[in-house]
């Protein structure tokens, strides 16, 4: 693996074949600033074709996992009038955050999210991009933008995508505060602990279940989750038998068919330094 | 405001920033005339613009929401024959459901269902593209028009948008008749009163957090949320950080920004008269 | 009814409008081979427009529904080179699937999904198109072609189609198998049975709602059902306008009004021979 950059807003430590990103501003909640968004979207850059890394754990420190914008980035941006033929800083504060939670959204990794404490706003639109979210019992969920004059821009289409319009506008459109366990009712989060060690537990069971998957075959699967319901259906079953065809002749698939045969794990379960 | 127009079909009553409009046809449980459409496209339109209107809720004198179509005007479209050139008098009756629905899916209010007794048919329909929909213990949910010979034609498919395909297509090919829990389950309610007191208070709530969320914030929310999924996302996004951009320099912006800092309630709070 | 023809792989019995399907390989729990794929596209394809049948039920014998792919027809197509020109051997027997689970989902009849024992990767898929799936008590789902190094290229589109891409990541990305309460809870099937008993009743039930349900008015509806979100909302309204003039001028449309009218049952729900 390459070094991890040095970044002032997170925390990074690889164990093994998982990435830990803490994010590290506990004594603003975590809240999101220009910095952190641009140190996410380096990360994940950097991690795409990392062979190493199969899986990449969020949270935040000190018991909040993101508590939404930066208010003093606000304020910032409230200072700087728009040039002549730029974009608003607030328009760039506002896509450049909308840009990474895309890049999250679609990164080959697994994306486990766990989410403690306030997940407001931009940091209830980046749990929403996980492939496994799990919350802990102080969890609180919602987007209080309305109530602050504003609108969720960057963040509720991807609630939409996680839970649906038809609870989606209700959480928006109310500006409402949920906890873990109606968070996952709705879809937002996939379990919910109801103490720290259960937490830990359920984590730890993800990343078990991630070191017994295939990574590139993983890879391959979400990518194809992620075309689902934007081509015709057909095409997509089309591409997805040539990318089916190359899996199971490919490396992953001759090993996994071999060791199912031999009733032994395949080789990238050990495989994890 | 304007003067609301007066309705054959509907009682209209304003509250602060609040219209209620109850469905008053309780001898036929409500049943959706040909008027009743009319009649709720006009209020509709006519509040579109608005700006002392918030909300509206939507509910049934009587004891019941809406049992569906009238079978008065399915006789008088009967008696009709298309003349040529010209649509046969049911496609017109039943599109022009369609359309109101259409129309109060979009609007810029927070549109809030309280359903009780018979919400089948039209009335489901109605139900499903609501904001927010709180049910009352005798609620019963569905389409019976398979049962009768013909298709949930307008409804089906914001029933599809409301709940998915997968419970869509159980609820419409058996004709099903659900009650408010497993409508709540599904997602075509938001909750479930056990008494006539709780749903009057799970109605009050949701109305006292859209006296705390901006209107025209919320508006524009209302109008994000229905272009996801229709649209490619980063164009998307790129609109949505305009409107942003807007949003925080606007007056709603200001002003939310400064009650915050200053920990109190934005004007908009207070201005429900 | 045309003669349905011989099965290698599948048992067929007509009972009244119901077709009752079991797949017949228990000795492999019911493994999907090239054979039997074939022969569900046969079958499915000769029911299309014999309308003394309305209901298809799909189970499988001793115990499994379908525990997924054949080995042996991996191993048959391991032996194949693709041949200039053509495609590869895995692609033909992974697409062929795809291709009869696409024509399960869309069929005109009511498909009930009574899922037992292992449904897993293809059988997993077949359960996914269903219009009523009802699980015993004995059920686990899953898909765990990444564990194998390979991907679930024509299940996991409909499994996204399904229960969303939320939770369609993580059951994909992770392999998970999960037992039928979770499966109910995430949509994948409509109804749990704790009892053998209390699955035989869900289905009789379900079979109740078929019979009383107009065959046309069903087909009509399921077809319009499955257009949702493929063309814009209004042009799917106006076509289902029209389709709703269709069939209350209909013979069924007539039937089911005077039935109603008169307070007995209508002819269609006697009319199961």
């Amino acid at each position: 693996m390459e070094q991890l950059p040095h970044c002032e807003t997170l925390l990074l430590e690889k164990q093994g074949p998982t990435l830990f990103l803490t994010i590290n501003r506990p004594d603003v909640r975590n809240a999101m600033s220009l910095q952190m968004v641009a140190e996410l979207a380096t990360i994940f850059t950097q991690i795409e074709h990392d062979e190493t890394i199969r899986a990449v754990v969020i949270r935040g420190a000190g018991g909040h996992f993101c508590a939404g914008g930066d208010i003093k980035d606000m304020a910032g941006a409230r200072g700087q009038k728009p040039e002549e033929g730029q974009h608003d800083p607030f328009y760039k504060l506002n896509r450049a955050f909308g840009q990474m939670i895309e890049q999250v959204n679609q990164s080959s990794k697994v994306v486990i999210a766990v989410t403690e404490g306030a997940v407001m706003g931009g940091g209830f639109g980046l749990a929403c991009v996980s492939d496994v979210a799990i919350a802990g019992p102080t969890a609180k969920f919602g987007m209080p933008e309305t109530t602050l004059g504003v609108i969720p821009a960057q963040i509720a289409p991807f609630v939409v995508e996680r839970i649906g319009l038809t609870q989606a506008r209700r959480l928006a459109l109310l500006g409402l505060r949920i906890d873990a366990k109606e968070a996952c009712a709705l879809g937002i989060v996939h379990q919910v602990a109801e103490t720290d060690e259960e937490l830990d537990q359920l984590l730890e069971q993800a990343l078990e279940r991630v070191r017994l998957c295939a990574p590139n075959a993983t890879a391959e699967t979400k990518a194809l989750l992620h075309r689902v319901g934007h081509e015709p259906m057909h095409k997509l079953l089309d591409s997805a038998a040539e990318k089916f065809a190359e899996a199971i002749r490919g490396a992953e698939g001759a090993e996994g068919t071999m060791a199912f045969m031999q009733k032994r794990e395949p080789k990238w379960a050990g495989d994890t330094e």
